[in-house]
């Protein structure tokens, strides 16, 4: 199939465009290079070195023989030329991971709200006004957010987008209605995914377009089998306080004996995914397409829900590394249940790869490998949720903490 | 009260702008004009002659005394400078009218369909964040649709935006729980105010900012108590098939024996409210604003509901004008029931203005006095909202149909 990756030089978009492209899929990759420059406007490096994209692009080719396309563009800003690459690719599936994904990023300051709000929104909206104007007969893959769900407990295992509900008609019946599950996103971040939803919903009626949203967990690991392959592929690895994952931050905490800071309690349960499946449900996602009709097809893309105190427990045995429990700078319940369904991801063949010692000693190994690469100074979150969630940080900081100890 | 009216020298801003001037508060209009330059961009002018923004509010001050002051302002695309009015006026209240309002024009071409969603969500959020930034204990009351509830028969009167449903739980008990009442939007105009519904809901929830959304009906007449008291202050009418509200249509149509245009079979039934209400509705919103706490406040803004069909008639009665019925270039379903509460506006005073033959009649006077500034080949809809609906229109249109009297 003809695939547009757009974003496909980020975490997740890059080592899913090796993945299709190992498959023997066509892939083009458009990306604005964003993400480096954010890099650079936090003062900070991806924990791997990566090389460049057109580096990148040419070390596959050299060691598969298989060809990437790549297009600088950006989806928010350059409309015009993005109708012209849909008329001249007319893509069988558009995979869109061009949204700002940090939820602390997107609560930085108004500017990285306004930013996040525009980029997302702007982008998502911009492929489907295109799709529709091309008239391409093209299957959108799109990356969601299990955020969107909420982060309160939730009575049930969190369905996969739907819900039935029930209400009382005007004669007091009960009346029986499907229905997007209601969002309650956590941040501007998560927002932008719930707006998505919407976006979603009305171009799948009014244009009959297909459409698949995969809801994503909290994506850990860094390497897959294709980005393994050679050194020059290898995969970005954030470990900082904005785009560091939780766990894979823990990692790099641990490799330079910094305390693992725990946001508040630690009670918080999220849901999970190695890369490794990332790029796997990606590609079934893909694949299974043509089965998507007009009604939006969501996907809970993850595999198994941990508490945070437990993987900090975790990582900790493993590593030695001592535990903090710092201010939470998100405005989110201390704790929280969480189960949810990915029945359809495991139905069209996920075999799961678990947080398992092994796998997970893996990435300490990269953490430690590259542990020189550390700045300690952005490690910590210091995106506050509100004036309130800044407040109780700040006094925090007033109390004597823990130094970390210089790089090992 | 310190009031700021964005977007106030349109059709509902306008008049509200002025009611509020006369009800004593502090009213200033921010405004960059757009609304005129579409005027300009569809070759269109309002039916009855306005005037400008600064020639309005000096006519305002000569009559009643009342200064009302004027910001040219983009809220979406000057940020900083919002920011700094808002540091500056410090408002006790935000009436935010300043997003793109027709969903004829939203659907009109793909630039139309993203200037809607970047000038509404873009602006929309811009005033949010910049509330936030400020730290400015203000009220923000926002135009928001019917339409986000869906133009589908719905088994219930429409409650004011929230809904209690209930699901079993993982025990297979009944879990009940209060949720937004499930939004399908017809349009991207009405999509845009279902994803500013959910950019309330969280900034309520994150920042505790104090929000009312008002969902309105298809506002019907032209003056108001305050426009009427100087030709210079006299509101706009639109007759056109982009910006044209129903009845408003109808009435300009039958002015100049042109036929009433019924979309499908009129068996649409929609909410309306005349125009002298909307303005005491968003008057009674701002001054019982002190109650609004950090949950939205939802209030439908509507008087009553009509069948297309029936206001055709009721307007052929009055005016001896035809009825066609036209191909509808609108994805909506060809009839549906609609009834939905109002208690919120009726609780805090509402008497509302009902759709009686006497006011009706006043509109059709200002339709026959400003009947020769109609250009006819404006009054049809030709935005159509995808490819079959074009298609359809475009098979009708091959049909004889019946020519327009010149004007009477």
């Amino acid at each position: 199939m003809r695939i547009l990756v757009l974003g496909g030089d980020g975490f997740c978009g890059w080592p899913s465009a090796l993945h299709l492209s190992a498959c023997g899929h066509h892939v083009t990759i458009v990306d604005n290079g964003v993400r480096r420059r954010i890099d650079e406007e936090l003062g900070v490096r991806s924990l791997t070195p990566i090389r460049s994209l057109s580096e990148r692009i040419e070390a596959w080719a050299e060691v598969t023989g298989r060809r990437i396309a790549m297009i600088d563009l950006d989806v928010a800003r350059n409309y015009d030329e993005l109708v012209e690459l849909l008329a001249a690719e007319r893509p069988d599936a558009i995979v869109h991971f061009a949204e700002q994904r940090a939820a602390p990023y997107s609560m930085k300051s108004p500017q990285h709200k306004r930013y996040t709000i525009d980029n997302n929104l702007t982008g998502t909206h911009n492929v489907l006004a295109a799709v529709v104007q091309v008239g391409v007969d093209t299957h959108l893959v799109h990356l969601g957010t299990m955020g969107v769900y909420g982060y309160e407990s939730a009575p049930v295992d969190l369905p996969e987008g739907y819900l039935t509900v029930t209400y009382p008609d005007r004669d007091g019946n009960s009346h029986s209605r499907e229905i997007l599950y209601p969002t309650q996103p956590g941040s501007v971040y998560h927002l932008t995914k719930s707006l998505d939803q919407l976006l979603f919903q009305f171009y799948a009626r009014n244009d009959g377009l297909r459409i698949t949203d995969l809801h994503q967990g909290i994506v850990w690991g860094t390497q897959t089998e294709e980005t393994a392959l050679d050194v020059r592929l290898i995969n970005r690895f954030d470990y900082d306080g904005d785009y560091g994952t939780v766990l894979n931050r823990f990692l790099a905490q641990s490799a330079i004996g910094y305390p693992l800071t725990v946001h508040g309690t630690g009670g918080q349960t999220r849901a999970f995914i190695n890369i490794r499946d990332t790029v796997r449900c990606i590609r079934l996602a893909i694949e299974s397409g043509s089965r998507v009709s007009g009604r939006v097809r969501v996907m809970n893309q993850i595999t198994e829900t941990h508490r945070i105190s437990d993987l900090a427990d975790l990582v900790s045995s493993i590593t030695g590394a001592s535990i903090e429990r710092v201010a939470n700078p998100r405005a989110e319940a201390d704790k929280n249940l969480l189960s949810a369904r990915n029945d359809h991801l495991l139905g069209l063949g996920l075999n799961p790869t678990r947080l398992e010692t092994g796998l997970l000693e893996e990435s300490v190994d990269i953490a430690q490998k590259y542990a020189d690469r550390i700045d300690t100074g952005r490690v910590p979150c210091t995106s506050y949720w509100n004036e309130t969630r800044r407040a109780a940080a700040t006094r925090r900081e007033e109390e004597p903490r823990p130094s970390p100890r210089s790089t090992k």
